[in-house]
This record gives structure tokens, sequence and C-alpha cells, in this order.
């Protein structure tokens, strides 16, 4: 057995904790499938004396995270302090150019930061690996960069923000609006006290970044990513859905072509033929399309300690064995810009919700608005008055330009017989 | 940009000519992925002349596929000519034992010989892969040897034949018999003239043990396989099923604990909750349950020329990226061999289904051999009478030990009151 590989950790919440009770639980077992051991050496967090429910003593305690960049007997320096910028951020960089590999699970900062870690990793010889940083325990990262690898891959989507698919899949099943299922959520720890990174769908968004520049092999993006997130589904929404056969999920959506990088976060309507249809609670799920693969879907625990630690020594596994290579599949100069994809020209079916006053001609006005821009309706479902009086109607859209839709509501929403703002979500195909 | 990595292709049925046109078509992608171009020197086939819509002229023809692990100009073999011995066999040991690296999508070949082309391998210092062997397009062996390989596998299990599975979705989906199904499916080209080896298991359980030796680090044990098909489910049981909230699946399912090794493929009823229930037409998936990462699940093509030539080149790019280690995840001298595990002991419910005589005391008769072989009824359902006047009798039984369930079948089986052999499935867990 060759020599361990030597590891630090910056960060001791339960993922860190996490990573050490799995290299303790699974050591003997990891050493075998690695070829060599895998060791904690040093760790670092703000608090030393803190009860984690496993051995720290054993490690060399270190104050400051960036001095773990400089540790003499480290080869690997793991990252699980989070953050997109500050003390992450700077032991990424110290790491890095220490000559150490670097791991993480950090999704903003590497939505962020990717590209220049990657190009600091290049230069240094040295690995930047973070299969943690999206979908939790599922090898998607590596189901991408490797797994797929022979392919052109087309599209890339899927659920990748765990709150917003439990708050989505209890409403679904209790009929609940969408404010008491965030509670609830709060209460047991599900969601976090501002929820806003991930009900607002930024939290997807960075993941959805990572995934678009692995797949088209583009340079990261996130700042492209239209980013909208499911505050604003109602339980008569899933209702109407549940009636039409489709199931309401926060679908993350990439798609790169002549046309440019096309990235979205926005509520879809899955159809229940499709497996994301059946990703339920806290679940995650990716689907990548390739030209010669077809569809392949990957589903597993997005969060949590145990797989998001899974995913973090999966990463060391593979620095241990020596089969690493470039953070995005193809050196960083290989990466290649995008322009913004006109989200306008995608042709596809939408979901439509409107509140309106229950009065003499309101269809009228809105059937007039659907014409007019050239949006042509499948199906109109007008349900009886709220109790404010006013009226749900709800119209599905057949394929047509995105375009067309947004100016239609665009029209309506200055009217005067609209109780609220309208609300639409896109309908995935089978 | 390094040197190419040089290919020679034995067998260039629709899956070669696959491969040949996806390095065609992706080539370039593929180069910078895996940091060299990826080059086809030399192929053998049975038939020069045949029009295979690829142009072959520009390789090596070579008569005697074995003679391709001589050829001067490749540094690794890709093997699809099929069949567990004769030309596919021979042209591995001789690859392996000139130094050159040898990928195959041959599931026989490896559940047969896979442990001592492993040897062959580690004692070359060379790549063996085999990534399309199992679930086709889908990256699986990736995802165990690389994604899970920080965990202890507790289960592992699936759909791994897509023949079956497409036979027991249209019986699902049209109500149709068995071998109504089969005859369509043989017309159209999804099932072989002679089915037996997809229908009776057998393609199933050479998946399931390559599976269980990646998952759990036990030498592969083909023979261990307690291998059952799909030619008993009859239409009905279908519908009993799906009255009960279950699809009917042929599920591998392997599990090694303190007790053994487990190996089994079989029908089984999924629950609708269970990814698996949602696995459709001739699309394979697989599930595997991990210590930490809790349950993965991998779903895609399992057949068909481009997801197969998509594995087949993604083996292609870890080998010329230097990324492979040994072929089942660990050295071939630290994998155990266990002994079978009896299934017996195995707790679980089970769907019985009888046909019974219909007259006075049958029910009673029934309900005494469960009784004695200590088997706990959670319902009966009987059914009007079938044409011949056989009376059907489902029963789905509490968890309890298997060997309770087999006991009271081999009681009954030779009863004068049944009208034909007991059929039974047991029912996979949420």
């Amino acid at each position: 057995m060759s020599e361990p590989l030597r590891v630090a950790i910056a960060g001791l919440g339960t993922v860190g904790a996490g990573v050490i009770r799995l290299l303790d639980a699974n050591g003997e077992l990891i050493a075998r499938r690695a070829g060599r051991p895998i060791e904690v050496v040093a760790v670092s967090a703000r608090d030393r004396s803190k009860d984690r429910g496993v051995d720290i003593d054993r490690f060399d305690w270190v104050d400051d995270p960036t001095a773990l960049a400089r540790h003499p007997g480290a080869d690997v320096v793991v990252e699980l302090v989070g953050g997109a910028d500050g003390p992450a951020l700077a032991l990424a960089r110290a790491a890095l150019d220490a000559g150490k590999s670097f791991v993480t699970a950090n999704k903003a900062m590497i939505a962020h930061h990717g590209f220049s870690l990657a190009e600091a990793a290049e230069k240094a010889d040295v690995a930047l690996k973070f299969e943690a940083a999206v979908a939790g325990g599922i090898p998607v990262i590596k189901g991408l960069r490797e797994g797929a690898a022979a392919n052109a891959i087309t599209r890339v989507y899927g659920i990748l923000n765990g709150t917003c698919n439990y708050i989505l899949s209890k409403m679904e099943s209790d009929g609940s609006d969408f404010d008491a299922v965030l509670s609830e959520a709060q209460a047991l720890g599900y969601a976090e006290a501002d929820p806003s990174f991930d009900i607002d769908g930024v939290d997807a968004a960075h993941k959805l970044s990572i995934l678009a520049s692995l797949s088209f092999g583009t340079r990261p993006a996130f700042d492209d990513v239209a980013t909208g997130g499911v505050r604003h589904v109602v339980a008569a929404d899933i209702a109407e859905a549940a009636a039409l056969g489709y199931r309401v999920r926060l679908v993350g959506m990439a798609e790169a072509d002549a046309g440019g990088l096309f990235q979205r976060v926005h509520p879809y309507l899955v159809p229940l033929r499709h497996p994301l249809a059946h990703v339920s609670d806290s679940i995650n799920a990716v689907v990548a399309e390739g030209n010669y693969v077809g569809r392949l879907f990957f589903q597993g625990a997005g969060a949590g300690d145990g797989p998001t630690a899974s995913a973090v020594v999966a990463d060391l596994i593979d620095i241990a064995r020596g089969e690493f290579g470039p953070a995005y599949a193809m050196p960083v100069e290989s990466l290649t810009a995008q322009p913004v994809a006109d989200s306008g020209e995608r042709r596809g079916r939408a979901y439509v919700r409107l509140m309106v006053q229950d009065r003499v001609g309101v269809l009228a006005e809105i059937a007039a608005a659907m014409r007019d821009a050239g949006v042509s309706i499948e199906s109109l479902i007008q349900r009886g008055a709220a109790a404010d009086g006013s009226v749900m109607v709800v119209i599905v859209t057949h394929e047509g330009p995105e375009r067309c839709v947004a100016q239609a509501l665009e029209k309506l929403s200055g009217s005067p017989s609209l109780t609220g703002a309208p609300m639409w979500m896109y309908i995935l195909g089978e």
C-alpha cells in the first residue's frame, strides 16, 4: 500500500463532521478502492471546543483556515466553510497557489469563481474538484465529465434544490399553500430562516451554471441564468396542474446551440410520464441529453451530511488514485464564451394563471390579448369565485414562441380586470 | 495535443459501426475532453464488403480478430463480437497478454471470465473496461466504481433487461398476454428469435453479477445468481398488481451481508412510489444504496447502437486520459469470495397467484397450507371462473421469511385442487 493521501479540512459543520465520520467508518474499504489510505491531518473551524460527535483532538488544529493551505503535511485541502467569497475563496486561492489539490462543496463559490480557480489549478497541475457542489451525493459531475464524455450534450436540466422540491411536494400531497408549508419546513430545519436563496432559485442557478459549463464546454456564466423561484405558486396551481396530468417542479434548464447559451431556473409543469415528475420530497435529479446516449437520468439525495460527505470523499478517492483531469472536463482555454440565447425565440407550451374580476367581458379581454400576441390557446379553465370575489382563469397554450406569451401577459398586466399579477409556468415536454 | 489513442475494433455490427460513427461525429469534442484524439486504426469483422453506413476502407482490415491483439499500431482493442467464449475470449486474452488495454460490451464474457481477465489486465498493467456491458449507455459501472466509492454499498438492484421491461410495460399498457407481446416484440426486432436469454433472466443475471462484484468487492459469482424470468407472468397478474398499487418489473437484486452474497433475478411487484415503477419500455435503471449516500438511482437507454457506443467511447476516453484503475475498483486479490446467502431467511412480502378448481373447500385448503407453513395472509382475492372453469386466487402475504411461502407452495403444488403451477413474485419495499 502506498503513502496515504493527507487531507486538511476547513469547516466542521454537519458536512465536515460527516466527512470525518465517513472516513472513520469506511476507511479500510476506501483504502482498498483508492489504492491507499485517506487520512485527515489538520482541521480548522470557528469553535474548537464544540461537540461534533467526532474526535478532532487527533488532528492538528489551525485557527486560521487559510493557514491550512500552508500546512506542510497536507496534500489536499477540503473547504466546507461556505460563502461565495471571504474565507472560502481566500483558502481556495491560497491552497491552489501552494500547489495543493482542492475539494469543495461550495456551489456559490464555484458558480462565481470556478473559472479562475480552474485556471489556478491547471497552472499548479493539481486537482480542483466539486462533486458535492451540485446535487449532493449524486455523482452527476462525474456522470457528465466522464460518463457522458463521448457525447455532445444538447440539454441538461433537473431538480436542483431540495428545499423547493420539498415545499412543492408537500403542497401537492397536503393541498396546503406555499406560506404554510414554508413555515413548517423552517420549523423542521428543511428551510433556512432566510429562505430566499433557495425559494427564489439562486441556489439552483448556482448549480445549473456549473452543470451547463461541464455539459457544453462553455465558460461558467452564472450571471446569465434567468432565475425565478416558487414563491408565486399557489395550491390551486398545483391542483390545476394535477387535473391536467402534470406536477409542478422547480426546474433548472440549460441548452446550448447556434443561438447561444440558454440557462433558466423556473417552475415547470412536468408531465407524469417524465421521470422528473416522480422526484419528490427533498430529492434532487438531473437529466442530461446526449447526441448518442439519449436521455440519462440521475437521482438521489441532494443534501444532508451523509450524501454530501459521500461526494466529497469520492473526489478525494479520485485524487488518491491520481485520476483527475481539468475541473471542467477540458482545459480552461478550451471553454468557449457563448452569447446569451434569446429565450423569446424558444418554442413551448405554457400554463398561465390569472386572477380576474368576476364581471362581463373579462374573458373576452383575455382572449383578445392572447390572440393579439399570437398565442394559441389549447384550453381555458375558469373556476368559481375566490374569497375576495375574484375568479381564477387558467390557460394552457399550444406550442409557440415564449415571446408571445410574455407579450400577452405584459399587455394584460396593466388591465384593471386583473386582481393580481399574472403567473405562468413552462410545460416540459415528455 | 499529445499522441492519439489508437484503437482496433473487433466486430462491426450495429454497435461497432456506432462506435465509428460516434468517433467521426464527436471526434473534435472528444479530443478536447480526452486531452488527445481517439483514432481507429484497424478493424475486423466477418464480412468486409457489407454496407455498414460507415467508411471502413480507411482502417487496416484484419481477417482474424485475434490478430488485432498483435496489431503494432493499436494501443487498445475494443471487442464487440459477443459470446461468452470463442473468438471474443480468445481476443481478450491475447490483447491483455500483449499489453494492450481492452474494452468490451460483452456482459456474458465478463460475467463468466471477468475475474481472470482482470488478473491478466493487472499483470500487464493495462485497462480492462466494460461500461457498456451493464445497462447500455448508463454510466453505472463508473457510478459504482468511482461515484459511490466512499460508501459501503448495502444493496444494488435494478431493471437490467430492456426486452423484458418492454414486454411487461406493453402488457401493462395494452392488457395483452405475454405470448402476444413477445411475438410483436420479435416482429419489431426488440426481442431475439430465440428470446430465452432475455426472458428467462440470464442476460439480467450476467449484468447483476457484474454490479454485485463492483458494489461489494466480492469475486464475480454469476453461477450463484438465482435466475428467474417473466414467462409465467400473465395479464391478470399485472392487472391485480395495478389494483394493489404496484407495477410488475423483472428486478435483478443483490445484497451482501454477514450471511453471504445474495443475487437474484425475478419478477417483483414494485410500489408506485418507488422510482423503478416508472421505468417503462426498454429503459434500464439501477439503484445503489450506500451507507452514506443513501439511495442513488441511474436511468437511461440499456441498449441500442448509440447508447452502447457512448459507453464504449467513455471507456476509451478514460484510457486516453490515463484515468483507469482496477477493473473491479480494487485489485483482484482484494475481492473476497462470499458464500451464497440463504434466501429462505430473507424477509419480505410476496404476491402468490394460484389457479384452482371452482369447488367447495379449495380456499380452506389454501388457507390451511399457508397457515401450516407460517405464512400470514394480508389479503386474498378470488376472481370469477376462467374459460376452463378454474378460478384465480391471488394472495398478498404479510412480511415473513421467504422460506415459509416456498413451503406453502410446495405443499399446494401437489394438490389436485390446483389447475396449474403456482406463480409468485416478491414485493419490493418502498
